[in-house]
């Protein structure tokens, strides 16, 4: 019964996360989900590559999902671009139904590119697909060189990961090649990048790389 | 029909969990379930809290709760102490039920204090009681000044907050101050403890305060 019921609900899930997309696609829209653990560093990331893609004429827009708070949304708007922000109260991911009406809200504006901030944690979301053409998942260095093992399922799903706060590994003794080769083992072909959101650095290479898939898909 | 699954789930989940905390009881061991964001500390912590409660002649057991690896079991192992693993594969936190088989195993040995180390998440695992005495969650200063206000959901369950990795504060833009402030907005009395497990500050006065709890719990 507990297994029919969690069949019934990621079906209902991917029914509705189908429909986002085939809206998104019908527009032309591009659509990444952001995934990590909480205080990895996503929105600060995001602070430095909205910029980046604004300068190439992209036009972006944000749904931030988290617990409480309209904080993320609200530094995302110095960009002044469309920005929504869903607060889940406990729940500790989205899911597609959550998102379907600010999608279609989101994309009354014109945008290229739909970036999906989920809520901080490094397991519930890596399970619900929302409509994104890929997710993109990030650990940052304090975290440790060990968490590729120990939260695989990220690695299921990711396009690429992001190593945030590369400008703190001199203060920690995490292993850079430790963490290569667990990422290599779990998902061989897997893009990293080595990332200082707080410094900029590394932002760029992201950049190039996302507006590359972005080109292709179109 | 949601709602009546999900109250079902708790409510089977809190009745296996009573039984665990009066077995518990009845064998004078006071439980501790640890819970944090993946790589915020949790097992560095313990490894350099457990010397210190051997010291004091208290004899420690450990749960570990993980998707995946022995990584953690193996390295509190090294103190000759009842340890054991439990993998959830996707699980996101531990359950009363997982942890029940495991818990009757581990008091084989003369135990004083149980600690559960649990999945590394800020969210699912908060709303699962497993019979512990107390809850710590544990946020790390890379992690962010904000993480109270965006992840409230541990100030409704934990007794105290260890914030770890305070060696790092002066290479991150962390303010202690608000940090306390959102802190105490959510929890008044909540007793917060400034640790830095690697380097070894301020874990004696939290064995000191935990010695504290278990002697009036007795």
């Amino acid at each position: 019964m507990e297994i029919k019921f969690y069949e019934n609900i990621m079906k209902a899930n991917d029914n509705i996360a189908n429909n986002i997309r085939k809206l998104l696609d019908s527009k032309g829209i591009f659509a990444v989900n952001f995934i990590s653990s909480p205080g990895s560093g996503k929105t600060t990331f995001l602070e430095a590559l909205i910029p980046i893609l604004i300068s190439k004429n992209i036009k972006v827009g944000v749904i931030e999902g988290d617990l409480a708070t309209t904080n993320d949304a609200l530094r995302i708007s110095k960009f002044n671009i469309p920005v929504i922000q869903i607060n889940t109260g406990s729940g500790c991911h989205l899911d597609a139904n959550m998102i379907s009406k600010p999608v279609e809200d989101i994309i009354k504006n014109e945008i290229n590119i739909l970036i999906i901030e989920n809520v901080g944690n490094l397991v519930c979301p890596t399970g619900f697909y929302l409509g994104e053409n890929i997710k993109i998942g990030m650990i940052s260095v304090p975290e440790g060189d060990d968490k590729p093992i120990k939260y695989p399922l990220i690695f299921n799903v990711a396009k690429a990961i992001i190593l945030n706060k590369i400008d703190l590994i001199q203060y920690t003794n995490f292993d850079i090649k430790k963490f290569y080769d667990y990422c290599r083992k779990l998902s061989p072909s897997i893009k990293i990048f080595e990332v200082s959101a707080t410094k900029n650095i590394g932002v760029d290479e992201f950049a190039e790389w996302l507006l590359e898939i972005y080109a292709r898909a179109r």
